[in-house]
């Protein structure tokens, strides 16, 4: 069964979101910050079991993305792309998965999630997959190398 | 271990594409068309395990997000938002995941997966999951009166 109506309406509470705190620092639990846009926050996961595994959440909070106007539409996917673009320069991919789920936290964030050489294409993807989470050194210096590639994209290349 | 560099050639080969070849038609093996755009061909997947569970497929062949212009992007996710909005006034989901994945079949596409009540929101998402599938006539009916839905949602409305 989905959450109640209570649960839901507490998880979508701007006022209590754990994203609306924490999207926007330099490190927090789950992350460390790689760059920033007036629309989103762009963040390497702490946990690397897909080398280069991203999140890009939205500043404003909203759940749902109908909700967005289509410029918002626009500028959120125009980070997210900038942000697969980035992950494919430094680590090289095979492939790059675009996830909007946000079940736990529904405040409109896309995990952009790389599959490696390693990877069964053949398995349910899943953001879960863990390995060791990175030590805070290791992740401070690829969020320094991703944002370096970060900064050599433009978000407006064809 | 991911494809074979060969494998991955032929799956990303727009010749033998099953998406170029079939994504466009009223009906295939796996879904019933509900709209076609200048950028896009949405379409109703036949296993309804999720309630209004669609596909808004990129009408060009392109495997990575990463390659599109700022106007396809734009284009491709706004019919995506299109769609959401769709199934969200025909359906009443709960929650609608956006889901870019694509490793079986790599022509850009956009799973548009509805939560429901009944669903559980801290199972991994799985877009294998099963019901019967729908009958022919049925997802006929759903793909009408979802495209009724989809033509009165504007696009580019705010």
């Amino acid at each position: 069964m989905w959450w109640s109506e209570n649960e839901w309406a507490a998880l979508t509470d701007p006022l209590t979101c754990g994203m609306c705190a924490d999207a926007h620092l330099d490190e927090n639990e789950h992350s460390t910050l790689v760059a920033s846009t007036a629309t989103t926050h762009v963040r390497i996961a702490r946990n690397q079991a897909h080398r280069g595994y991203c999140i890009v959440i939205l500043r404003e909070h909203v759940t749902d993305v109908g909700e967005l106007s289509p410029e918002q539409l626009s500028a959120f996917w125009a980070d997210a792309q900038r942000a697969g673009r980035a992950i494919q320069a430094v680590f090289d991919p095979r492939k790059i998965d675009y996830l909007v789920m946000g079940h736990r936290m529904p405040h409109l964030h896309c995990h952009v999630f790389p599959q490696h050489s390693s990877d069964d294409p053949k398995r349910n993807v899943d953001i879960s997959d863990r390995s060791d989470d990175h030590s805070p050194l290791a992740l401070r210096e690829d969020a320094r190398t991703l944002r370096h590639s970060w900064d050599e994209q433009s978000s407006s290349a064809g």
